[in-house]
């Protein structure tokens, strides 16, 4: 069996369906043969600014633009791993992944070519490549499923972001695995709106190819075109978190979309029981699913047949994948809390350069997800956190340890913990919770505008509360869980 | 990436949808969770059977029934390799494939058992595995992908037959790249009339646990009862070759298929282009199939949207596989004629025990079929000849040397050569081509009579012509298409 080796993706996709719609943007439909000859040109073209035969990464800055789709195909024609980098990151986060990962060239929408500007690296600007000359590449027969593709960083708990390392195999077993659970119709088209550099949008990219599907692309959110387009019937699945689904239900009115439309994958942390319950009552096909940058996306997902019955539930794991639930190193009995594992062949095999980290996540291929849940007498598993800590604020990872970690470096803070509180706009935002030095009189304004120049914008607080005292546990650690519940039982409302 | 391991497909299957349907009889209906429970029983009974615990080979001989399906299913469990035996061999080449593959035991059918009566081997009637006390055995929670899990004979032109070695991964393979053309719905129901111990039964068994989806099971193919069926909704998917399609087709009268019915599979050789004629008028969705024991059911298999623009083609290669077609060494250019040659996870590694045959068709992942085919301008495969000399009986395939070399042992034949000729009842039967010994009084009589005791009814001739001359190459190999040729345009027929 070769089943390491597979047919190049794009290729073998456009000699087999090359009329196929493979993406349609605001303007205009691509079939598979055209993205295929855009591709094998802007691979071409990006060839160019390869001077060194050795690299092997290549940054990416990109928007949800019908570029972006051609320059991240581009790059896995001509065999180099993209990092996908957020452009809502701060110079300072950018700065530390360009090096982690040392890039020597990045890509940019000209639209964020300012964030990169004073980054060490080679940057060519989208618009650059139109005035570029071709340099000739090889294209490849074959893709080799243990071969990285991509990478994407997601920051620990423990602090300094760590590179995922996405292989070809990771993202077609997941996307394999979700066709299994989903099915596949050569009717569907997958409405993305979710950024192409985090793993919800670029998996969607993934499928178009495997599956033979069409994506209808969108540039930003935008509830209301969005809605138009769910009702007239062109689009069968899409792909959804909290924030973007409460829009939408809010746009729909008393109306309700096509019977066209098939599902409305909600990922991106654990949704609000009365959302769904709204969904429900407009029937609109919600199939909830868990699933994080590590398992190239879905890892368990919600069974069409139990929608409803199992409201509020992530679902069973993919077929290829497994599912424990582990306390105090012993797998947790049914209705039991404990930590999340899980396991599969969409399971990254680990961080880039990171043995800590991946000697403490990874055992005997489970990966633990530091996330918090429980498994009923069925199977299905319940998630209560998002990891622990995590904020998940419109769809963006914010780790409270990155934003202590700049707050204690503020003279007149002596202690910080930060932890999402409820946002109707965001689903969370981050809150501090700060101890004052002695004597400061430090306020709020004060702790905001000192993150401003150091946080990108989402993970900025959006609140700061001034307490006596961080609640930690025997070892010291923050217990976050702790603040949020004082939070929202108005405990620390009087102190502040 | 764990690729190699996958969780245990019956048991996954039933956890993740125990309550979807997985077979259908004439009688009832059986879901995941029914199924999985027979299925453990059995095993426990099969293994008190299985008294060498280094066992690893069984031999069954099966019909098309619900108790077949659960001992396959058992055996799977048990981690035995699943030797499938045609009940349509005769007592001596039954014999060869025990003594090849070292049987210790197999489980037979009742309606089946005098077959087997004179065999050296253990035999387990399926109405013994009633009163059969349980053996308990570890369930277990993996599949190795690269663990062989069926074995199905198939006789090269060369003589004696070869067992070809199924592992799990070629299954699940041909599953998915099946999925990635056809679709998968949850809606699924896909007809079986097919033999399960060929690998277009099996495969449908596999694909149901794969996908979810349930299987009509006929016991046999009857024509008037699965018209019925496909009339009235509840089928989707149906495998057939030709013979069966042609019987379907002239009991449809002036009806149509209901409109769920989306595909049907067509395999087992190349069809009769006025047989897709028909179909294409009728509004049947004739999907035409290239596969054979060796890629684990279909290889190269039509898309819809060409259904009708590419009739007669047996379509593009499933998405992870390959097809190429070799002339003199070289690779053949657009419409030019040479040997089909496949790759693809779906490949069998190899025939068992065989090692000349796998030096001679397996090079760098590429199986040389035997076949003769062409590709057009698009990459369209052109099936001409299903092996150059096979002859495809009602589905069944039949291999003209292991004819020749029965009749070559009568003293009164000189020489001899078999051909398939066309048969309006099975597409193709063997005619033997005879060249007496010098004065002998042979009749047709004798020929067909001699033939009656050493070979399975299928590979009977069904005509005897007596010639004078078989014709060869230069290095003496038979001509076997000069022959049909020759039969086709009447220049045996004063001969005889």
């Amino acid at each position: 069996m070769t089943s390491q080796q597979m047919p190049n993706w794009l290729k073998q996709r456009t000699y087999l369906t090359p009329g196929r719609v493979a993406m349609k943007s605001d303007d205009r439909d691509y079939t598979f043969k055209e993205l295929w000859e855009m591709t094998v040109e802007t691979a071409g073209k990006i060839n160019t600014y390869i001077k060194d035969s050795r690299a092997s990464f290549i940054g990416l800055m990109i928007g949800n633009t019908v570029e972006a789709v051609t320059i991240i195909h581009a790059v896995q024609q001509l065999g180099l791993k993209a990092v996908l980098l957020n452009h809502r990151l701060s110079p300072g986060e950018l700065a530390f992944q360009i090096r982690d990962v040392n890039l020597g060239t990045v890509i940019v929408d000209d639209a964020f070519y300012e964030k990169l500007q004073d980054q060490n690296v080679q940057k060519v600007k989208i618009s650059d490549l139109d005035c570029t000359s071709l340099t000739h590449f090889e294209i490849k027969d074959h893709f080799q499923l243990d071969g990285v593709c991509s990478v994407m960083y997601t920051s620990g708990t423990t602090g300094a972001p760590k590179g995922v390392l996405q292989t070809y195999g990771n993202h077609w077993w997941s996307a394999i695995g979700s066709s299994l659970n989903l099915g596949i119709s050569e009717n569907d088209t997958w409405l993305c709106s979710v950024p192409l550099f985090h793993i919800s949008g670029y998996s969607i990219l993934m499928r178009s190819v495997i599956y033979g599907m069409g994506v209808r692309l969108f540039e930003k959110f935008d509830a209301g075109r969005i809605t138009k387009e769910l009702k007239d019937g062109s689009i069968t699945i899409m792909s959804a978190v909290s924030n973007m689904l409460q829009r939408l239900v809010k746009d729909l009115d008393d109306g309700s979309y096509h019977e066209n439309f098939r599902c409305m994958l909600l990922g991106g942390g654990p949704a609000p029981l009365p959302l769904l319950e709204v969904c429900r009552d407009k029937h609109i096909p919600v199939f909830q699913t868990y699933g994080m940058t590590e398992t190239s996306s879905q890892i368990v997902t919600l069974s069409p047949e139990y929608s409803l019955s199992k409201l509020g539930s992530a679902g069973k794991p993919l077929f290829p994948s497994q599912l424990k639930i582990m306390k105090d190193d012993n797998e947790a009995g049914a209705g039991e809390e404990g930590e999340i594992f899980v396991k599969g062949p969409n399971v990254t095999e680990g961080y880039y350069k990171r043995e800590e980290a991946n000697h403490k996540s990874f055992h005997d291929g489970w990966l633990s997800t530091g996330d918090i849940g429980y498994v009923d007498e069925e199977g299905f598993l319940f998630v209560l956190d998002r990891r622990s800590d995590l904020i998940i604020s419109g769809g963006e990872n914010v780790y409270p340890a990155e934003i202590e970690s700049v707050l204690t470096s503020h003279p007149g803070i002596e202690d910080v913990g930060v932890a999402g509180i409820p946002s109707e706009q965001w689903g969370q935002v981050p809150c501090a919770f700060i101890v004052k030095g002695r004597g400061d009189t430090l306020s709020e304004d004060d702790v905001l505008s000192f993150c401003k120049s150091r946080l990108a914008s989402y993970k900025q607080p959006e609140r700061c509360v001034f307490v006596d005292e961080i609640p930690r546990n025997a070892s010291n650690k923050i217990l976050r869980r702790v603040l949020r519940d004082h939070w929202e039982k108005g405990v620390y409302r009087g102190e502040s």
